[in-house]
């Protein structure tokens, strides 16, 4: 990519991520909803941080920090970097406002543009860093979503982000299973393109005959699952799960409520019913394990995943379009919503490929320091960048997450 | 007074809210620091929603909520109107954002000019309860100021609510005790003039002779006790207050930190360094009585405070006067310092006077539910309005709250 | 009191505690319920370490430890002493077992034998320190019985401390109010006899004319207070008492239970039905002043109930009876139920005399330091000794306590 | 197996258990430490409870229980069978006692061996479950040693469960790495012989070619990882390792403490010095990943482990040496100290092997529920019992757990 393209690109980046700031107020992106959640503000300072660590201060000579104070307010995790303003207490803060960040946020671009415009030596490896810089921004696209999203759930008022039309669909079509081979199989990503180290190496796995369902599971499925009361029965559960299930009180996912004895969910478009044919959304690990088990059947594995979806179309309902929510299946056959709807648990936990070495330096840091008690998911979802995701792409959570939009594929 | 006169004061005490929001930003006003602390959008909704409920839903024909989500949402703790939003949580709401609560605060205000200027026939009544909403307005004027310092002083940037100049004192006239007579004596309030529930009835009390100093207890006396290990010695201290300081790590009081070996304390003014002749603020009843213990004397009782203060000036440094600080005692004799620097902690725990009586409804649920685990305060701080105190006035924290405008006077 | 009286009061007051010891097994001794309650071990081992602290170590010459690690294992609160191993995890301790707790004690009895045998020049001043140890090893003889209680009642096989019979009484005799006049008034202690130092020094207070109830509240009574819910009208309670109702999930007294639809009790005779007329018993203060407001009338302050017991004879149904059950009230007219039965909570916190100094050196901590958050009860239990209450004695505990015998006395 | 066979092995396995018990007083038997631990009274009487639900209840026609409280008090976690008392309960229960406990041990020993003598028709089936009881009775006999050691650890007067000599060894052997080659492999159970479900069913693997260390991580090593700053450099840290070291103060494995500069470790034989050539132990699997990636290596996979151990000797330090500490490493070349030392962390998390089905019935609870947030540990401890091993056999625990006997091997 020649450096006019990638100011390009990161301009654009850079932008979407205001365009998503839109329809905001100063208030709400003040609040922190619980520990997991970021401020907006925080979202839109803490990305650019992370050019200002590391492409400003060290690619662009004479650099002098915006406000000395960021280096510790916006650092999320680097302690190579230095002491970081704790996480839990970054809804304790009401300064910089949205309008200092945005004037951070110019202040950054202007030189990380002039710094594309007159290239350092080192321009090949800031070009990879500056890479690196724009997929994490986009993973805080899709967090600024999900946290405001929750951040507004605890608002009786039930505010929207944005005023939108549910998706129609009278039904699902029918789930159907296709089958695929044991064998010696790769996965993980090799090549050209970007992809982050934990996709890496490409290696040998074997895996026995599987299936995999053709759709994702809909709320009116999950429905059934709460009707046969699975949220009251610890046989179907894991030991964690169930505990959590008693602790927490999940009756139904993360967003539903009950009114007048009909299932809304609360949604970036407001309150509104329970689609039937919609994926189920915003379900935990334990919640899809238990699903499945209930099913008799189970979760698919990282690799089944892969290898099923390594030669499908990259496409879907992805942030760019608008939706903001999981669309129901169409009629076309052959495997269906593997992209751009919701993320999709798998039973693999969160760990290191063999051969894998973390990055060098801080950036060592992003991924492989969390390679503990958390699952693998895969697809994107309606609040990922479409350029952002690609078949090797591991996310990971925790088991007990709930606020992303997490959903839910069948294997046997 | 007159309608016209109540209106005035109504329209000018209302005013007065909006003039502290004056220097904040719209950020400023979302964020709930600890629980005690409520978002400054809170106080200015709630105290309008007092005003709603009290006196236009119940003097007003045919008033229809501005929204009814209200209700709940800015009902504090009067059970009797109904369930309230967790006072935990009110950090967790960006809406409705300042300028509509600006516009609730409006729109109210109107309703009620309009009443006063056509008075229904309860207008005694209404008058009555009218004056309890101003008074309560102008507690929640001083816990505006409180609270958002709590929220700045989470902030490494240190932001100042406003920019102002330390008070200068080289030193302060030496402590003296003023000696009283033992006897049967009155307190309590009585006859017109406005007073809470909790000041009546006016009743006899024993008093033993003693002794009251003659001025507040100053930043350098108590750098004298930090630095003799008031901090490290237990048998300074209650049990409870003991516990409290190893749970929480106390080593000054609140807002004070050393840099580079010098004492600073966190102002609404921004950081600067401790004054050794301005009454010490932000110490709670644990370190006051320790102080006191220290100083080998002891705190007085309410009763004695108020005997003392009864025919005393009520002037000061009340919060109009815009110091938002305690000043330094001056150099005049006699008892100093009474009424508007800090709250004085006494050793009275916060409990009914004989004969006591709750207001009838739900306004009795103002004072009387308290009076448990909480001590007396006594004089109003450089945050209370000066038409807001009388000799009577009975305030009451915790002991271990510090983030009030609270400090000591010594007795024996 | 001579030596020799002095020795066999200490002998019969240690040997009651072993008394007490007899229907236990070892690892009854063991348990630690919650960080109120101690182990049974522990108890004995403390009141041991009491007399080996003040008594021996300072009057003793030569005196050396039974064991150094007592000194640090067996200090409840005195850091005059030194260090303490931390209360809340006195029930993760195994050893020293029940026996070599019992040698200890014998090895201590031994020498303060020895020392009152052969008295040393200082002994009238050991002898008013063992006069306080007597009464402290009292006052543990009673938790010792309240504390099994609490670790019994947590075994759903409800283990019965003795098997007894309850008391039966058809009915209580009518609750009258006794009237008594306004005036200025004496209470605290003053002359001979044993007091401790939270009783002194004897002092004026004026009474308004005031009335008595002249027998405690029952469970019939209280169960009134249940059925008409009481226990889900905020209204009813202090605001800290309602969080603590809803909190705790409190709907009964503590011990209180519903089987097949009857309220059962769990007492140190095991699990048994609810009798109408006896006291009602392990109430909080929250509890007590709940049931007061429902009631129409108030809890008495400890002035009102010590200048009205003052003159009565203390007889009940004190510990050493073994009823270990308040009794029902008889039918003699009068005051009744002063004494014996359940500690009564009062409306006064628990604060200093004026005039008040704390004993010199450690013993200056037992009482002193707890003056914060707590209210005095008077009268004493079934569990307490008779000798060791008087009408000046002054019990305290925080208004959410359970699980001492303590009931209700009314007044207006 | 036949039955008499079976019924010889059945006693003498649950006559180990009460071996276990013979150095410890009945007070011992009470205490939980902390959540994961159980008193010894309660595994005495689980694993009794075991064999009476799933044995003698199933398969003794006309079986009355010894005690029906005894259902609720001691099911662990079977929720097909029905209610449990809390886990983090257990140590509030005094009764039954352990003499109680032994006598229902020993009535139903009595009717187990009757049931073996007379033998139902479903024989087989029951032999099969008895089994179960038999590896699960020797899980809890490690699990009473390692809850014991917790137990005394926390009382500062060091008891010892048993007087016993440190092993001597001057120093280890070099540390080598054993090479083996990349392939398509085998692990899991299959055949005659016990294994649990959680190691069936033997399935393909494909391993890269990966070096093994020949023997454990010293104490003498471990203490190089310390002097170097292991325990204060996040960079060596997974991140949710790095919150425990911080949250929890970890500065050394558990039961190590510095005395007067140097490192000691309490053990079953009380306190001693650490020794450097032994190997390292109760270090939790954060801190051995935190030393291989300091030592520029990692931990091993399962699959490795089992691919190297599957041929090896099972022989070692096992429980019935009478040890209760793990061998320093012997002269001998090869893969040594696999079995019988300490547990060995690996790097998989513990899930189900592809095609795994859970046990039917309440016995699929055993170990499938567990599958999430856990690690593998292979190898056996010093406190295993040797015929409880096998090269398949997969025990499990939390990342941040330290109780066990649990090492480090290294791999690259």
């Amino acid at each position: 990519m020649c450096n006019r393209e990638l100011r390009d690109r990161y301009l654009a980046i850079r932008q979407f991520s205001e365009t998503l700031l839109g329809p905001l107020q100063p208030e709400d992106c003040v609040v922190q909803s619980m520990p997991d959640v970021s401020p907006t503000r925080w979202h839109l300072a803490h990305t650019t941080w992370f050019f200002e660590t590391f492409i400003l201060k060290r690619y662009l000579s004479g650099y002098s920090p915006v406000d000395p104070s960021y280096e510790y307010l916006f650092n999320s995790y680097y302690n190579t970097v230095g002491e970081q303003f704790p996480r839990s207490r970054r809804g304790l803060l009401s300064r910089p406002t949205v309008r200092e960040v945005c004037d951070y946020r110019q202040a950054v671009d202007e030189r990380v543009v002039r710094l594309l415009d007159d290239p350092p030596q080192e321009i090949a490896e800031a070009a990879g860093v500056l890479e690196v810089g724009l997929h994490h921004e986009q993973q805080h696209q899709e967090l600024m979503l999900t946290d405001i999203k929750h951040v507004f759930s605890c608002n009786p008022q039930n505010p929207a982000y944005r005023r939108g039309k549910p998706p129609h669909a009278d039904s699902a079509p029918q789930l159907r299973f296709q089958r695929y081979d044991e064998g010696l199989q790769q996965i993980g990503h090799a090549g050209q393109g970007f992809a982050f180290d934990n996709e890496l190496p490409k290696h040998r796995v074997f895996l026995e005959s599987y299936q995999l369902a053709d759709r994702l599971v809909t709320c009116g499925e999950f429905l059934e699952f709460i009707d046969d009361g699975g949220y009251k029965r610890p046989e179907l559960w894991l030991s964690a799960g169930w505990a959590e299930v008693q602790s927490q009180g999940w009756q139904a996912p993360l967003y539903w409520q009950r009114q007048e004895g009909d299932w809304h969910q609360f949604t970036l478009n407001g309150l509104r019913p329970v689609v039937a044919a919609e994926p189920v959304c915003h379900v935990s690990y334990f919640e899809a394990d238990a699903y499945a088990r209930w099913a008799g059947v189970r979760l698919p594995t990282e690799a089944e995943w892969e290898i099923t979806a390594v030669g499908e179309q990259i496409e879907g309902n992805f942030v760019e379009s608008e939706a903001l929510h999981p669309r129901p299946a169409g009629e076309d056959s052959g495997i269906r919503q593997l992209y751009g709807d919701v993320w999709e648990w798998t039973s693999s936990p969160y760990t290191a490929y063999p051969g894998y070495a973390a990055t060098e330096g801080a950036l060592g840091e992003y991924n492989g320091k969390f390679m503990c008690n958390q699952l693998v998911l895969r697809g994107g979802s309606c609040a990922t960048s479409q350029s952002h995701i690609r078949p090797t792409y591991r996310n990971f959570f925790p088991p007990e997450a709930r606020w992303q939009f997490t959903g839910i594929r069948l294997a046997k």
